[in-house]
C-alpha cells in the first residue's frame, strides 16, 4: 500500500503546528498550512504538504528565516515591492496579492512584487485569492536555477517558472490555470520518481540537447510547445527577477526567490453580472463538447483538481507514505507526533 | 519563382495608398502601413501585408467602417475600455496601448481593453510599443471562431488567440514574444498552403479528435503544450472577451474582435538601469550558451525576427507572388498602380 487517506483538517492542524515549532508566528503557520493543505487538497501534491519538511528544513538549518519583517519597500497607486526578508515566499506572496488587490479595487489593476522571500509553493494559490474579490489574479515566480533547455541549446539557461490564471465564475470554484513553463514541473517528476513510474518521453534532454529519458542525468527539461515554453519562462523569469528588484535565473548569485503578481478588478472594465453570465455560458458550452474516444468530458482548466478537493475535503486525501514519511522526519526534529498510524 | 523582393518603404507607401483610397484618414492609413510592414518586416508574413487584402475587402463590402470613431466608454486611474466603433482593430488597439502607457507612468501598471473592432494583425505590434517607453507590453486578442480542440474533445471550444509580451532591453531590439494558443497560428497554415509545403504532424485533429494532416476538413487545431495551450487560448479569450464587454468565442453572435493591453512602467518597481544591466547580463549568456548538434546559436524569442528586419529593411523583404497579387487584385479595385514587376 503506497498510499494512505488522510484528513485534510488533521493535516492541516498537523502542518500549522510544525510551522509554529519551527519558530513561525501563528497566524503565519495557519496560512503556510492553509496554502500547503490546500494545495494537497487539489491533487497537486507536488507542492503542498510534500514541500514542507523542505520549507522547514531551511529553517531549522538557519537559511530561512522563521520571523520575517515584511516591508513594503516602494508603492504607488497600482504598484507595490516587498521585501520578504528571506522568510517563507508564501507570507511575502500573501501580502503581495492582497496589496495588489486592495489597489486594483480603486485603479482597476494593480501589481505587486517580491523580492528576497523564499519559494512559495503552488502559483495557484495567489490567483485564487483574487477571485474572492471578484477579480482576475495572475501570479508568477522566479526561482531556482536555469533548468529548461532552450530550442537548439545543449543547456539549461532559464528556470522552470511557473505562471498562473485565476477567473471567477460565480460557480462553485474559479477557472485555475497553473502550468509549468517546461514540459512538467520539477516536483512533479520527484512524484514520478516517488511512484516508482517512468518520466514520459520528450520530457528530459541530456547535455548535448538530445531527448532523454533519464532524470539522474542532471536537470535539463525541455520547454512546453518549444519556443512558447522557452519564451514564457524567459519572461516569467524577468516580471518576478529584474522587475522586481531581483535577477535573472542565468545571473543569479543568491538562493532566494521572486515572486509577481497581477490583480484585474472586472467591475471596472465591465458589469461583473454581465461578465458572468458569458461566462457560465461559455462553461456550459465547455462541458456540453463533444469528447473524442475515451474520453467522458472535456473539463475547465482546474477543474480536475478541483474535483480532487470537493472529494479529499470530504473523504480524505491520499497521500504516499513517503510523503508522509518526510513530514514524520521533521516532525520527529520538532518534537511533534504524527497523527496517522 | 515563387519570391519577389520588395522596398519596405515602396510597400509602406502603397499599403498607406491603399488605405487612404479605401477610405481610412491618412493618418490611420499611415499607422495601418507602418504596422503591416513592420510584421512583414520581422517575417511574420501571416499577419503583414498578407491580410491587408481581407481587412479592405471587408472595408469596400460594408462590413468594416473605414473612419471609425474611436471613444473611451470607460476609464480610471489605470483602466480604460475603447469602442472600436467597428474599424479597424489596428487603430482601436493603438489607442488602447497608447492609454496604458500614459496611465502606466503614473499609477505603475495599467490596461485597456477594446471591443467592437476588427482583427488587430500581429499581436507584437503593441507590445512593441510599451517598450519604447520603457515598459514591459502585453497583448492579447479575443477573434475569430472557436477552432483549438481541449484535450480530450473532438470539437473546438476555444479561438486561437495569440499573445504577446515585449521587453525592453536597451540593445537594437526588445525581447519579443509573440505566440499562437495553438500549435500554430491560422494564418501560419495559411502561409504553409501558399507555398505548398506539408502541414506538420500533431498540429491538425478531425472531427472525431484525432491528429490529421489535412486543411481541408475543417478549422480544427492541437492546443499547444496541450492543456497548457487550451488554458491559454480560454484566458486570453476571457480577458479580450467578456472582461472588455465582448463574448467568449464559443458564445459569440458577432463577428467584430476584441483586444487586451496591459503596460508596465519599470522604473516603479525597480531602478531602470540595474533591470537594464541584469536582463543584459542575462542576454550575453544565453548567446552564449551551449548549442546542439545543427545549431548555431541560442535566440532570445523573436531575435529571428528582428534579424530578418535588420536585413530586410536594408535589403528588401522577400514576398510570395501569391500574396503580391492579393494585393495587386485589391489594389485593382481601388484603381492603385502596383510598384512592382
Amino acid at each position: 500500500m503506497q498510499e494512505i487517506v488522510i484528513d485534510a483538517a488533521k493535516l492541516h492542524n498537523f502542518a500549522r503546528s510544525l510551522c509554529e515549532k519551527a519558530g513561525l508566528p501563528t497566524e503565519d503557520a495557519e496560512q503556510m498550512a492553509k496554502l500547503q493543505v490546500q494545495t494537497d487538497l487539489r491533487g497537486v501534491h507536488s507542492h503542498g504538504t510534500r514541500a514542507l519538511p523542505g520549507y522547514l528544513n531551511l529553517v531549522l538549518d538557519g537559511k530561512l528565516n522563521p520571523k520575517p519583517n515584511l516591508s513594503i519597500v516602494s508603492e504607488g497607486p497600482s504598484f507595490a515591492v516587498i521585501d520578504g526578508d528571506n522568510g517563507m515566499g508564501h507570507l511575502a506572496s500573501t501580502l503581495a496579492m492582497e496589496t495588489a488587490i486592495s489597489k486594483a479595487k480603486t485603479t482597476g489593476i494593480a501589481a505587486a512584487g517580491v523580492h528576497n522571500a523564499g519559494h512559495f509553493g503552488a502559483a495557484a494559490c495567489y490567483s485564487i485569492m483574487a477571485t474572492s474579490d471578484r477579480m482576475i489574479g495572475f501570479s508568477t515566480t522566479n526561482t531556482g536555477n536555469p533548468s529548461i533547455v532552450p530550442p537548439g541549446g545543449a543547456e539549461a539557461v532559464v528556470a522552470n517558472n511557473a505562471m498562473s490564471y485565476a477567473l471567477p465564475t460565480d460557480e462553485r470554484h474559479p477557472i485555475v490555470l497553473d502550468m509549468a513553463c517546461g514540459v512538467s514541473s520539477w516536483g512533479k517528476i520527484a512524484t514520478l520518481r516517488m511512484y516508482d513510474e517512468p518520466i514520459p518521453d520528450g520530457w528530459l534532454v541530456d547535455d548535448k540537447g538530445q531527448p532523454s529519458n533519464n532524470p539522474n542525468q542532471g536537470r535539463l527539461m525541455a520547454p512546453a510547445g518549444g519556443a512558447r515554453g522557452y519564451g514564457l519562462a524567459l519572461i516569467m523569469g524577468i516580471l518576478a527577477g529584474p522587475l522586481t528588484g531581483g535577477m535573472m535565473a542565468c545571473n543569479k548569485t543568491i538562493t532566494t526567490s521572486e515572486h509577481f503578481f497581477i490583480a484585474i478588478n472586472i467591475e471596472n472594465f465591465t458589469d461583473y453580472d454581465t461578465y458572468i453570465s458569458d461566462v457560465k455560458q461559455g462553461i456550459h458550452k465547455i462541458h456540453s463538447a463533444k469528447t473524442a474516444e475515451g474520453f467522458s468530458q472535456v473539463y475547465l482548466p482546474g477543474e480536475i483538481e478541483w474535483n480532487n478537493y470537493d472529494k479529499w475535503i470530504e473523504n480524505g486525501i491520499p497521500i504516499h507514505t513517503n510523503h508522509l514519511q518526510s513530514l514524520a522526519n521533521v516532525a520527529e526534529k520538532l518534537d511533534i507526533n504524527t497523527f496517522w498510524e
